[in-house]
């Protein structure tokens, strides 16, 4: 196993706390032997094993006695008859992520990365965040017995972070912009040995490819043709495709799928670059989506999101927030689902997608749904109608007749 | 399979839309034929199961083919460690039924209750509630694509309603007191087929025992020797108890567990009568808590609790809203587990019985953690800083060194 940059191929210290290549600023990524874990891997390895991320332990960067988990991972994968027959598509089905520890996929890349912090005996984890992950890893660091520290913009509602400093995480309020946070962020973890589990630091990504490795068992060991997954720094997207491509490396599948990737009309500067076939991305100056989730306007994984569109022949698109809204709804009113509205926008990009030729009847298609609905629930209300008001059996009589 | 009630042992029809003996006023029960059972079920019957409620699905009374399943229970029961060094208890175990589909363990009821709805071809799905019955019940309806309908006080502020209402339930706010908006509600359903999902409906009762037995498999078939369990309407620890007596009389666990009752002293009428050792609950004219999960103040299975807590050798105990938010940022801090007030208030609860003699060091003790804490966000900031301000690299270094 080593630590690669993706483009000169330069390998660091595995045990390294920096995660970019200070040729290439790209980030690096972790290397298995592929071709020695070929002969030892096949489905039929993984069979009988405890349902949950760890299934999937040889390809996991982090030994069996030093994981920080709260059993994170193994989610379910929901086949969407009900909006599939909406929609016209025969083979939907919904990769339920709301249903890690904390409400999102972030938990799995927060395990593999709060782990290998354990592991080495950082002083600390640290993020920029002030939604998924770090309320994920603040979790995680305290499962662990270990300080967590994230910094956030001055301003930033309290609300939001309940949920990440009820675990005792310390929050830092920096006055500026976010880019020079980030970096201030970066300086102070060599220096004083806080480990950073951001959205593209290689050990958070080998957590998150395992949604594709469990996709993929949930298929019968089949992979699907089109995988849509919501964008913001482009990690997630990122990981998926390492863990098709793997995969099909090792011989578990037998072809890799196509991946979408979904953006927030506000906030969609993955999407403009794929659509002017550059390949780089550049920055939006300000992000404008209830999408919270997906607001990076600067994403630090943007290159690689365009390389692996090109690669498995994929295809980006942006939705509206009215349109996310409608979609959110959608989800829940034919699939029991409440998402988040990051996730509800793959179901948006599919409404539109359903229409066009770029996604077949019967396509296996699956929407990563990344992220519970109760995380932002005052989003969801822009849609919802009031209730009837009533104030006798007579009145409750008259609406059970009518409706 | 029949439906008695506990008391008078009168059987009603197993399709009946109403669920209490109308001689006894008491919630009927299902009654399996445990003989029969018993003589094919063993331990190794599960091994092999997919890791979900259904996994038991000879002790539940619903058909294969008719669940309407969003992959309800299989939840973790984790081994405490670091909350236990602090409270001195070597084997505290927490069930984390945060990890439901809504949420909550609401959910392993509604998918039991939904599904007799669906076989019963019932017009709607209906309940009374503010909170995660209606949530839970809501997104079941939605899969089942059956008509869900809730009965809400006016006034009930629709943040609170947003994951019910999304899922498309119909709302209706009713002018006037609990009693008589419940009352409503029963005439409706059997007039108009509306099948009703309460706390302490039989088919509810079904599904939520499971987490008993799913207790006692994770600790290898055997029972524990406390079980702590937040309790509002009574309903949940009924359903804990008829499982732990069932798996016992099944012959899968040697014995049955001691039943804690934990109420919020606020809406405390079971402790009340506990205390006093009467076998009726006299109902608190109001409830004053901020543990929404456990503010019924006039408990439809009070009595059935007191059975079970002398039945069990149980005992009863309240707790304060300050001593359940403490108990909230406990559990986050040392287990990474955000939970809900109500939930919160086992380990308020646990944190006094592990200074007394009820509970001793070696005990095998679980907490039912019923709800996540993203149910109720607000309520968890009380108690939490505010983020420490810099405006610089420097002083973020200053602060880093300090801490």
């Amino acid at each position: 196993m080593r630590l690669l940059c993706p483009i000169c191929q330069g390998e660091r210290d595995i045990d390294s706390f920096v995660y970019r290549c200070d040729k290439c600023d790209e980030p690096l990524e972790v290397q298995h032997d592929l071709e020695n874990l070929k002969e030892r891997l096949s489905p039929r390895t993984f069979e009988g094993r405890p349902w949950n991320m760890w299934r999937y332990s040889e390809i996991l960067p982090v030994d069996a006695d030093g994981r920080i988990s709260l059993q994170e991972g193994g989610t379910p994968l929901h086949w969407g008859t009900r909006l599939g027959e909406k929609l016209g598509l025969e083979r939907l089905y919904l990769k339920d992520e709301t249903r890690n520890p904390t409400g999102s996929f972030k938990d799995r890349g927060s395990s593999v990365g709060v782990s290998k912090a354990a592991q080495l005996r950082a002083n600390a984890v640290g993020c920029v965040s002030t939604g998924n992950m770090a309320a994920s890893m603040a979790a995680y660091a305290a499962k662990a017995g270990l300080r967590s520290l994230v910094l956030i913009p001055t301003g930033t509602p309290v609300e939001k972070m309940v949920q990440t400093m009820i675990c005792g995480s310390a929050l830092i309020a920096v006055r500026g912009e976010y880019p020079e946070t980030y970096r201030m962020g970066l300086e102070a973890s060599t220096k004083h040995r806080i480990y950073m589990v951001h959205s593209d630091a290689p050990f958070r990504v080998e957590g998150q490819k395992i949604i594709a490795y469990e996709i993929s068992e949930q298929l019968g060991w089949n992979s699907p043709d089109r995988v849509l997954v919501p964008t913001s720094s482009g990690g997630n997207i990122s990981a998926l495709w390492k863990g098709f491509k793997e995969m099909h490396q090792l011989g578990l599948v037998s072809h890799v799928p196509s991946m979408v990737c979904v953006q927030a009309e506000g906030c969609s500067p993955i999407v403009a670059s794929f659509g002017s076939g550059k390949d780089t991305v550049h920055p939006f100056a300000k992000s404008d989506t209830i999408a919270q989730s997906i607001s990076n306007p600067d994403p630090p994984s943007g290159r690689r999101v365009l390389r692996l569109l090109k690669d498995s022949k994929g295809h980006a698109l942006s939705v509206t927030d009215q349109e996310i809204l409608e979609a959110q709804r959608l989800v829940a009113e034919t699939e029991g689902l409440f998402v988040e509205p990051a996730s509800a926008s793959t179901i948006a990009a599919l409404v539109k997608l359903a229409k066009s030729s770029v996604i077949r009847r019967s396509d296996k298609v699956v929407c990563v749904l990344t992220g519970s609905g109760l995380k932002d629930v005052k989003s969801a209300t822009r849609l919802l109608k009031k209730p009837i008001e009533i104030g006798s059996a007579r009145e409750l009589e008259n609406v059970l007749s009518q409706t």
